[in-house]
């Protein structure tokens, strides 16, 4: 079994899902989080809208005001200063702005694949933190409370926050856990010998690179002990920037991370880390090669084509059942086997490229 | 009283350090971290240096190199593709140096301005995120107990590690308490409410701007619920990046923080925050002008100069002791009284723009 794909993708799309007021529209859904809630799969699903726009002159960029606690627009003209380059983001002289702005939404599905979508927006920006949106959230079950770690983009930097719930009906927000800037942050499921560890991604102004870090903590909360797991690979398939995508399971070998790679042409295929079972923060083997990218029409076009993103898998029988973004615009849904991820994994010596 | 110098300024200068090696030069010795141990006064100085270089065509970058644990220089070509125009950094298409590296050394004094300095560099670059120095340390003494921050830097980025000492002859590395990039971290002398609070200054390399926040701690190695503090203030003095010079100390007002702020044309000056008693995370007064900035000679010119950056104060009868890297090369002390630093600070309303 290489990856196989649901005949269904994209399982969800933008048309699926009702905008959260009459004068926006949903551009994107896409980087959801995943778990199981009773006997139901659950996806926290990015929303990405914007305001509808009919003049061309014209920029209409949607903001979330925390001191009003509303969401408002800002107008930029098209001025030869401003950088329209990157879909996702207005460059002003002044200022950058995101074209969109994201809230999450809670999916359900007792099958994996057809989904009861939340009418309205679940989660809302709602902090001077997430005044440019709240996004790509990981969820990780520990006892009977499900964390989640989430992007929150403002103008003060992308932090990464956790909302704490035991129903996804009601949510906790818990704070900044990673100061700016930081993104892709999911915790593993249980502690290691008498730690909980998190995979983390800084984005350096000055000498790092987008790399994955590991940090501990005692609380979930409060994190310290910072060290760098894995590099971009010069020539590689991930020599622009890595991420982690899903939470970590256990495999008997060790801890199984499903991560994000993107090339310096920014095209996001998935590979995997392999975790030492006791001391996470060594990497025995990683992917050659991506075990699934780019393929399907969805996947490599649409609002920022060539990507596959997941923000969390289901792993079942040793088959892992992957929920992606992709193209920062639809849902996809695939299945692939332990055995395919294992197959180009490659022992890391103590030479490694990860340690440099 | 104003600011009062010391006429023995500047009180160390690079010809009283010894190089770690004979083929290397003292260029700086700044920015150091103050506190008092039994009845000497403690510097803990960021001592800069590089290799001596007679060729005009290159420049010889220093660096650590962890995996066989010494001190290596590279050769560059000064060839028009770098970029030489901070004399702190050398640009290559590939990578930042920085011209020199710096390690720390112990300085002993009883009447605080003559200081006994090391012979031998007292904490040396010694893991991989340290291999382009050790820089900025401040400490906070805590029952027995010394905590010191500093900016270790690497190709990994600006993380900010820990030592803690009980005699200043032994140190324990505590990890890296913040991901990069992070610098200026100040930790407070005691619990408030229950828990440690640290000022920081994270570099974004989206939206963020180089600005102060606050995180909270159980056991000052794992920090969490970050918060923004203090912001830049278009056309003040500090419009261009601020951070953390000094370990707070309490006054009858509240935390009491001496911070650097620079404006765009990179002039360093000092100012405060007044932040509450209880919860330091709210900024109740700030400097409207700086209360000390560049005027000598040897504050004005330098290696970099029009820089006066403390990484620590002593704090006696009202009395403010201001020791303070000069320019990046030397350093200075002066006296003040908490009334010359109390006479600018302008409460700050509600509408305040360090909240925005």
């Amino acid at each position: 079994m290489t990856v196989i794909r649901s005949k269904q993708n994209p399982i969800i799309s933008p048309q699926d899902v009702s905008a959260s007021n009459n004068e926006w529209e949903v551009i994107g859904v896409f980087n959801a989080g995943v778990t199981k809630y009773k006997d139901e799969v659950i996806l926290m699903l990015r929303v990405a809208e914007r305001p509808i726009n009919d003049n061309p002159d014209i920029y209409l960029t949607p903001f979330y005001e925390a001191s009003s606690n509303r969401m408002t627009i800002r107008t930029i003209a098209k001025t030869p200063e401003c950088d329209f380059s990157d879909v996702r983001v207005i460059k002003t002289p002044e200022k950058n702005y995101l074209t969109s702005i994201s809230h999450l939404r809670v999916a359900r599905s007792s099958d994996g694949i057809r989904f009861k979508i939340d009418d309205k927006p679940t989660i809302l920006p709602g902090t001077m933190y997430e005044s440019y949106g709240i996004e790509d959230p990981r969820i990780t079950r520990i006892e009977d409370t499900y964390y989640m770690t989430y992007s929150a983009i403002s103008e003060y930097g992308i932090c990464t926050g956790m909302m704490t719930t035991k129903d996804f009906v009601t949510f906790y927000r818990e704070g900044n856990v990673f100061h700016p800037d930081n993104k892709d942050v999911v915790l593993f499921p249980r502690q290691v010998r008498g730690k909980y560890y998190a995979l983390h991604r800084p984005s350096c102004s000055h000498y790092g690179k987008p790399e994955m870090w590991i940090a501990e903590s005692s609380d979930l909360r409060q994190w310290g002990n910072h060290r760098h797991l894995a590099n971009v690979r010069e020539g590689y398939w991930d020599d622009g920037r890595i991420g982690a995508s899903a939470i970590p399971f256990e495999i008997e070998e060790g801890w199984l991370e499903i991560y994000h790679g993107a090339n310096k042409d920014n095209h996001y295929c998935l590979g995997a880390l392999l975790l030492d079972k006791n001391e996470p923060w060594k990497v025995i083997a990683r992917s050659e090669t991506p075990f699934m990218q780019p393929e399907e029409v969805f996947e490599v076009e649409g609002f920022f084509g060539n990507v596959i993103f997941p923000c969390g898998v289901l792993v079942e029988n040793d088959i892992v059942k992957i929920y992606y973004g992709a193209s920062d615009t639809c849902v996809g849904y695939a299945e692939t086997s332990l055995d395919h991820i294992r197959a180009n994994l490659q022992v890391q010596s103590a030479n490694r490229p990860t340690m440099r």
